[in-house]
């Protein structure tokens, strides 16, 4: 009985649990209260008694933000590791951020046979395998709902729902604020700067929001998905990025007419067959097909879709951020490990192998690609030219008039990524391009 | 340890599981080559080396369809209950449908201290607490993932991610048949029977309709939900229930012209505080705002939408049907199961409550009415005194040319549910009304 200070018998005892937090920023915060204020019901639906009994901060004269000190009270230390090693702490929640310390606070509540539960998606999706490894090896959970699309239970799906099940694909929305500002643009017919602005004004994007709207943050989520959805060890790195700043109004109006939205995915896709399947994964924005759900995901909202081979198509859908909603999923895998530990058992064991990364190169789809070009004659044989010459076929073209110059509209049959690229090097080389712009990855069937 | 041939050391060897199947339709079969061609796959990726040792059906010489007899082979019997009590199958699937024998078959399952994996709606929806308490004595689990929304981990999301949640409502679109008509009627603009004809046709409607467009279908389903997401227990006669039939392709012509799309949602809500709440649980057609994430799950698919204190909105998407989708469903339980065998232990013990049902005539909602009157003067003055008799009052009203009669569509402002009834009951015995058609319950904030 490794549980808290009630000696079970039966199922009808409570067992008391202990909860040591790393870190009290907004999600510390929220799931302190949630704790504080919601014991009780959790108890009687769960018969686990919760409890945060110490909080290690960075520095314990800071007042948090939005906090009263007298939240976290006597519970708060400045030591993280003498919480980790701490025996009547029960269960760690690291809500730190960042590589280190948070990955040596980690590996150290694992190897003292703690289980963890962490909202850290920089550490998931640079150390997951190790992470893994040593839960594996402690004989513990490491449980990390929160870190991939905050209150989604997408990782318990991918787990355990569809532990059996042969994944194909999963695609996500996981950034809340691209999805806003293209929301904003698609509803309102906004240029990205715009939609930006009132993303920062309401709250939805940073000062700096450089990690986001490049598709840095996405980028750790699909390495994350990816790795959940083929036992895969895929980190960040192998993670090929675009993110949303070359789209513009006139691109997602031409998206509209085709019948499309414009969204930034994270897509993780099994290449070819074997149980260690080789994997493609990549961030950049995709005109989605107005039909398929996760066009109709708007505002800050996360979904991911995943498709497998007898399950057919599956789509989770929620809030991807804010304290609260990632604070309810800490709190599910809080709730999931005290679980276990009481029933002195643990999830299934994940190995992570690490694969075969296809790149983005061999990537086939179609493609839309704006093009600003000087209204002159003979423009459009030359552009086209290029395109045949690098063996990519244009399925349709729009000219639309731009002042003294014209812009240019294609979307092409399925291509090669590689050829593609190569059409684009050459294009930016042409006297009468001016400006090649928004490069676009078509979803669906050509039609 | 009790599964298997395999002793088990560690966690690396793998434990053979024998299932025990008892019904052998389009799901027995789909779930049977699902495992007998998945097995290594599955193994490779939990651990666990599931085999269908045994398969019970009513009548061994009757031919399968859609199987070829040497599928099932020797593992064919035609006793069941000699199935269950074999010590030899380590956990017992029930697919055989309806309430007798399944119950009897599970009970005894049950009590022989097997699990127990069940796609069974008309036993969940009128058993569901006494099942829930046989499993909870025989110390095992019993799980019925593929009962309420064919391949979507719904009642995983409840019971675990969402353990520790307080959710407020939950809405889905449980019957895959009628969001099929609905969709056509939307997207083709067809009548009411003519989109029945076509699903008849595409095998999405059956050739006797009743359970799926009455609404008992989802009824059912709508019993399962309120039992998972309040602890609750809830039958399916607790369940007020409308079907589709009465809808036309006017009243969605309507809907679309202000935003809204007609959807057969099961409702349930939590009514009230407390830790046992009071529970209003329905199944009728609403007009669902555009931008609502259920307004655009299209054709046969299923989507439950769920809305937590903390987690605030979740949805989940997926196919409702079809005997590959649930036998998806119905093998991550059985992994679940086995994981737990295996482990020596079981999931979250649940204990259902019996809670006050909120009656409908309690319901407080605005209202999308349509009235076939007769074209003379004065009949909008008496038709609107009626309303006003009973304190409802009108948002919105629009009159459409009709022959020799009128057609008033009305949307009310929020009202009462008796109120409303009684509003129909007088107008239908006023001389210048024709027909009461449809009445839709509106979702959202008045516009």
């Amino acid at each position: 009985m490794a549980v808290g200070e009630t000696q079970l018998s039966g199922t009808s005892a409570t067992a008391v649990v202990h909860v040591g937090l790393l870190g009290y920023g907004n999600v510390g915060v929220a799931f302190t209260r949630l704790i504080d204020s919601q014991a009780e019901a959790i108890a009687l639906r769960t018969g686990l008694e919760l409890r945060v009994t110490r909080i290690a901060v960075r520095d314990t004269d800071r007042e948090r933000p939005g906090s009263a000190r007298s939240d976290a009270g006597e519970r708060l230390c400045g030591d993280a590791a003498a919480l980790v090693s701490d025996p009547s702490v029960d269960i760690v929640v690291e809500l730190v951020g960042g590589i280190e310390p948070a990955r040596s606070l980690v590996l150290a509540a694992l190897a003292a046979g703690k289980p963890v539960v962490t909202a850290n998606k920089e550490l998931l999706s640079t150390s997951g395998a190790e992470l893994l490894a040593a839960a594996e090896k402690g004989g513990v959970d490491l449980f990390y709902e929160a870190s991939v699309a905050g209150a989604i239970p997408l990782v318990r799906l991918l787990n355990d729902s569809l532990a059996g099940e042969r994944i194909v694909r999963v695609m996500g929305i996981v950034n809340g604020t691209t999805n806003f500002v293209l929301t904003s643009m698609s509803e309102e017919g906004s240029e990205y700067a715009s939609a930006l602005a009132e993303a920062q004004a309401l709250g939805y994007a940073e000062s700096d929001p450089t990690a986001d709207v490049e598709g840095f943050d996405a980028r750790a989520k699909a390495a994350i998905l990816a790795g959940i959805a083929f036992d895969a060890d895929v980190v960040a790195s192998d993670v090929y990025t675009e993110g949303i700043t070359a789209i513009g109004a006139s691109d997602i109006a031409f998206a509209h007419k085709l019948g499309y939205e414009v969204k930034l995915l994270a897509v993780a896709e099994r290449v070819g067959d074997g149980p260690v399947p080789a994997v493609a994964v990549r961030v950049h924005p995709v005109m989605v097909p107005r039909e398929h759900p996760l066009a109709s995901v708007r505002g800050a909202f996360n979904a991911v879709f995943v498709e497998g081979d007898t399950a057919g198509e599956l789509m989770v859908y929620g809030r991807g951020a804010g304290g609260t909603a990632t604070a309810s999923a800490v709190l599910g895998d809080v709730v999931a490990a005290a679980h276990h530990l009481r029933e002195e058992t643990r999830g299934r064991a994940v190995r992570r192998e690490r694969v075969e990364i296809s790149p983005i190169s061999k990537l086939l789809t179609q493609y839309y690609l704006a093009l600003d070009v000087k209204d002159q004659p003979g423009v459009l044989a030359s552009v086209a030219r290029v395109f045949g010459d690098h063996h990519v076929s244009i399925r349709s073209m729009e000219q639309i008039g731009l002042g003294d110059g014209a812009r240019l509209v294609f979307i092409t049959h399925t291509a090669r990524e590689a050829d593609l690229q190569a059409t684009l090097a050459s294009l930016a080389g042409l006297d009468v391009v001016a400006r090649v712009g928004a490069l676009l990855r078509v979803m669906g069937p050509e039609r």
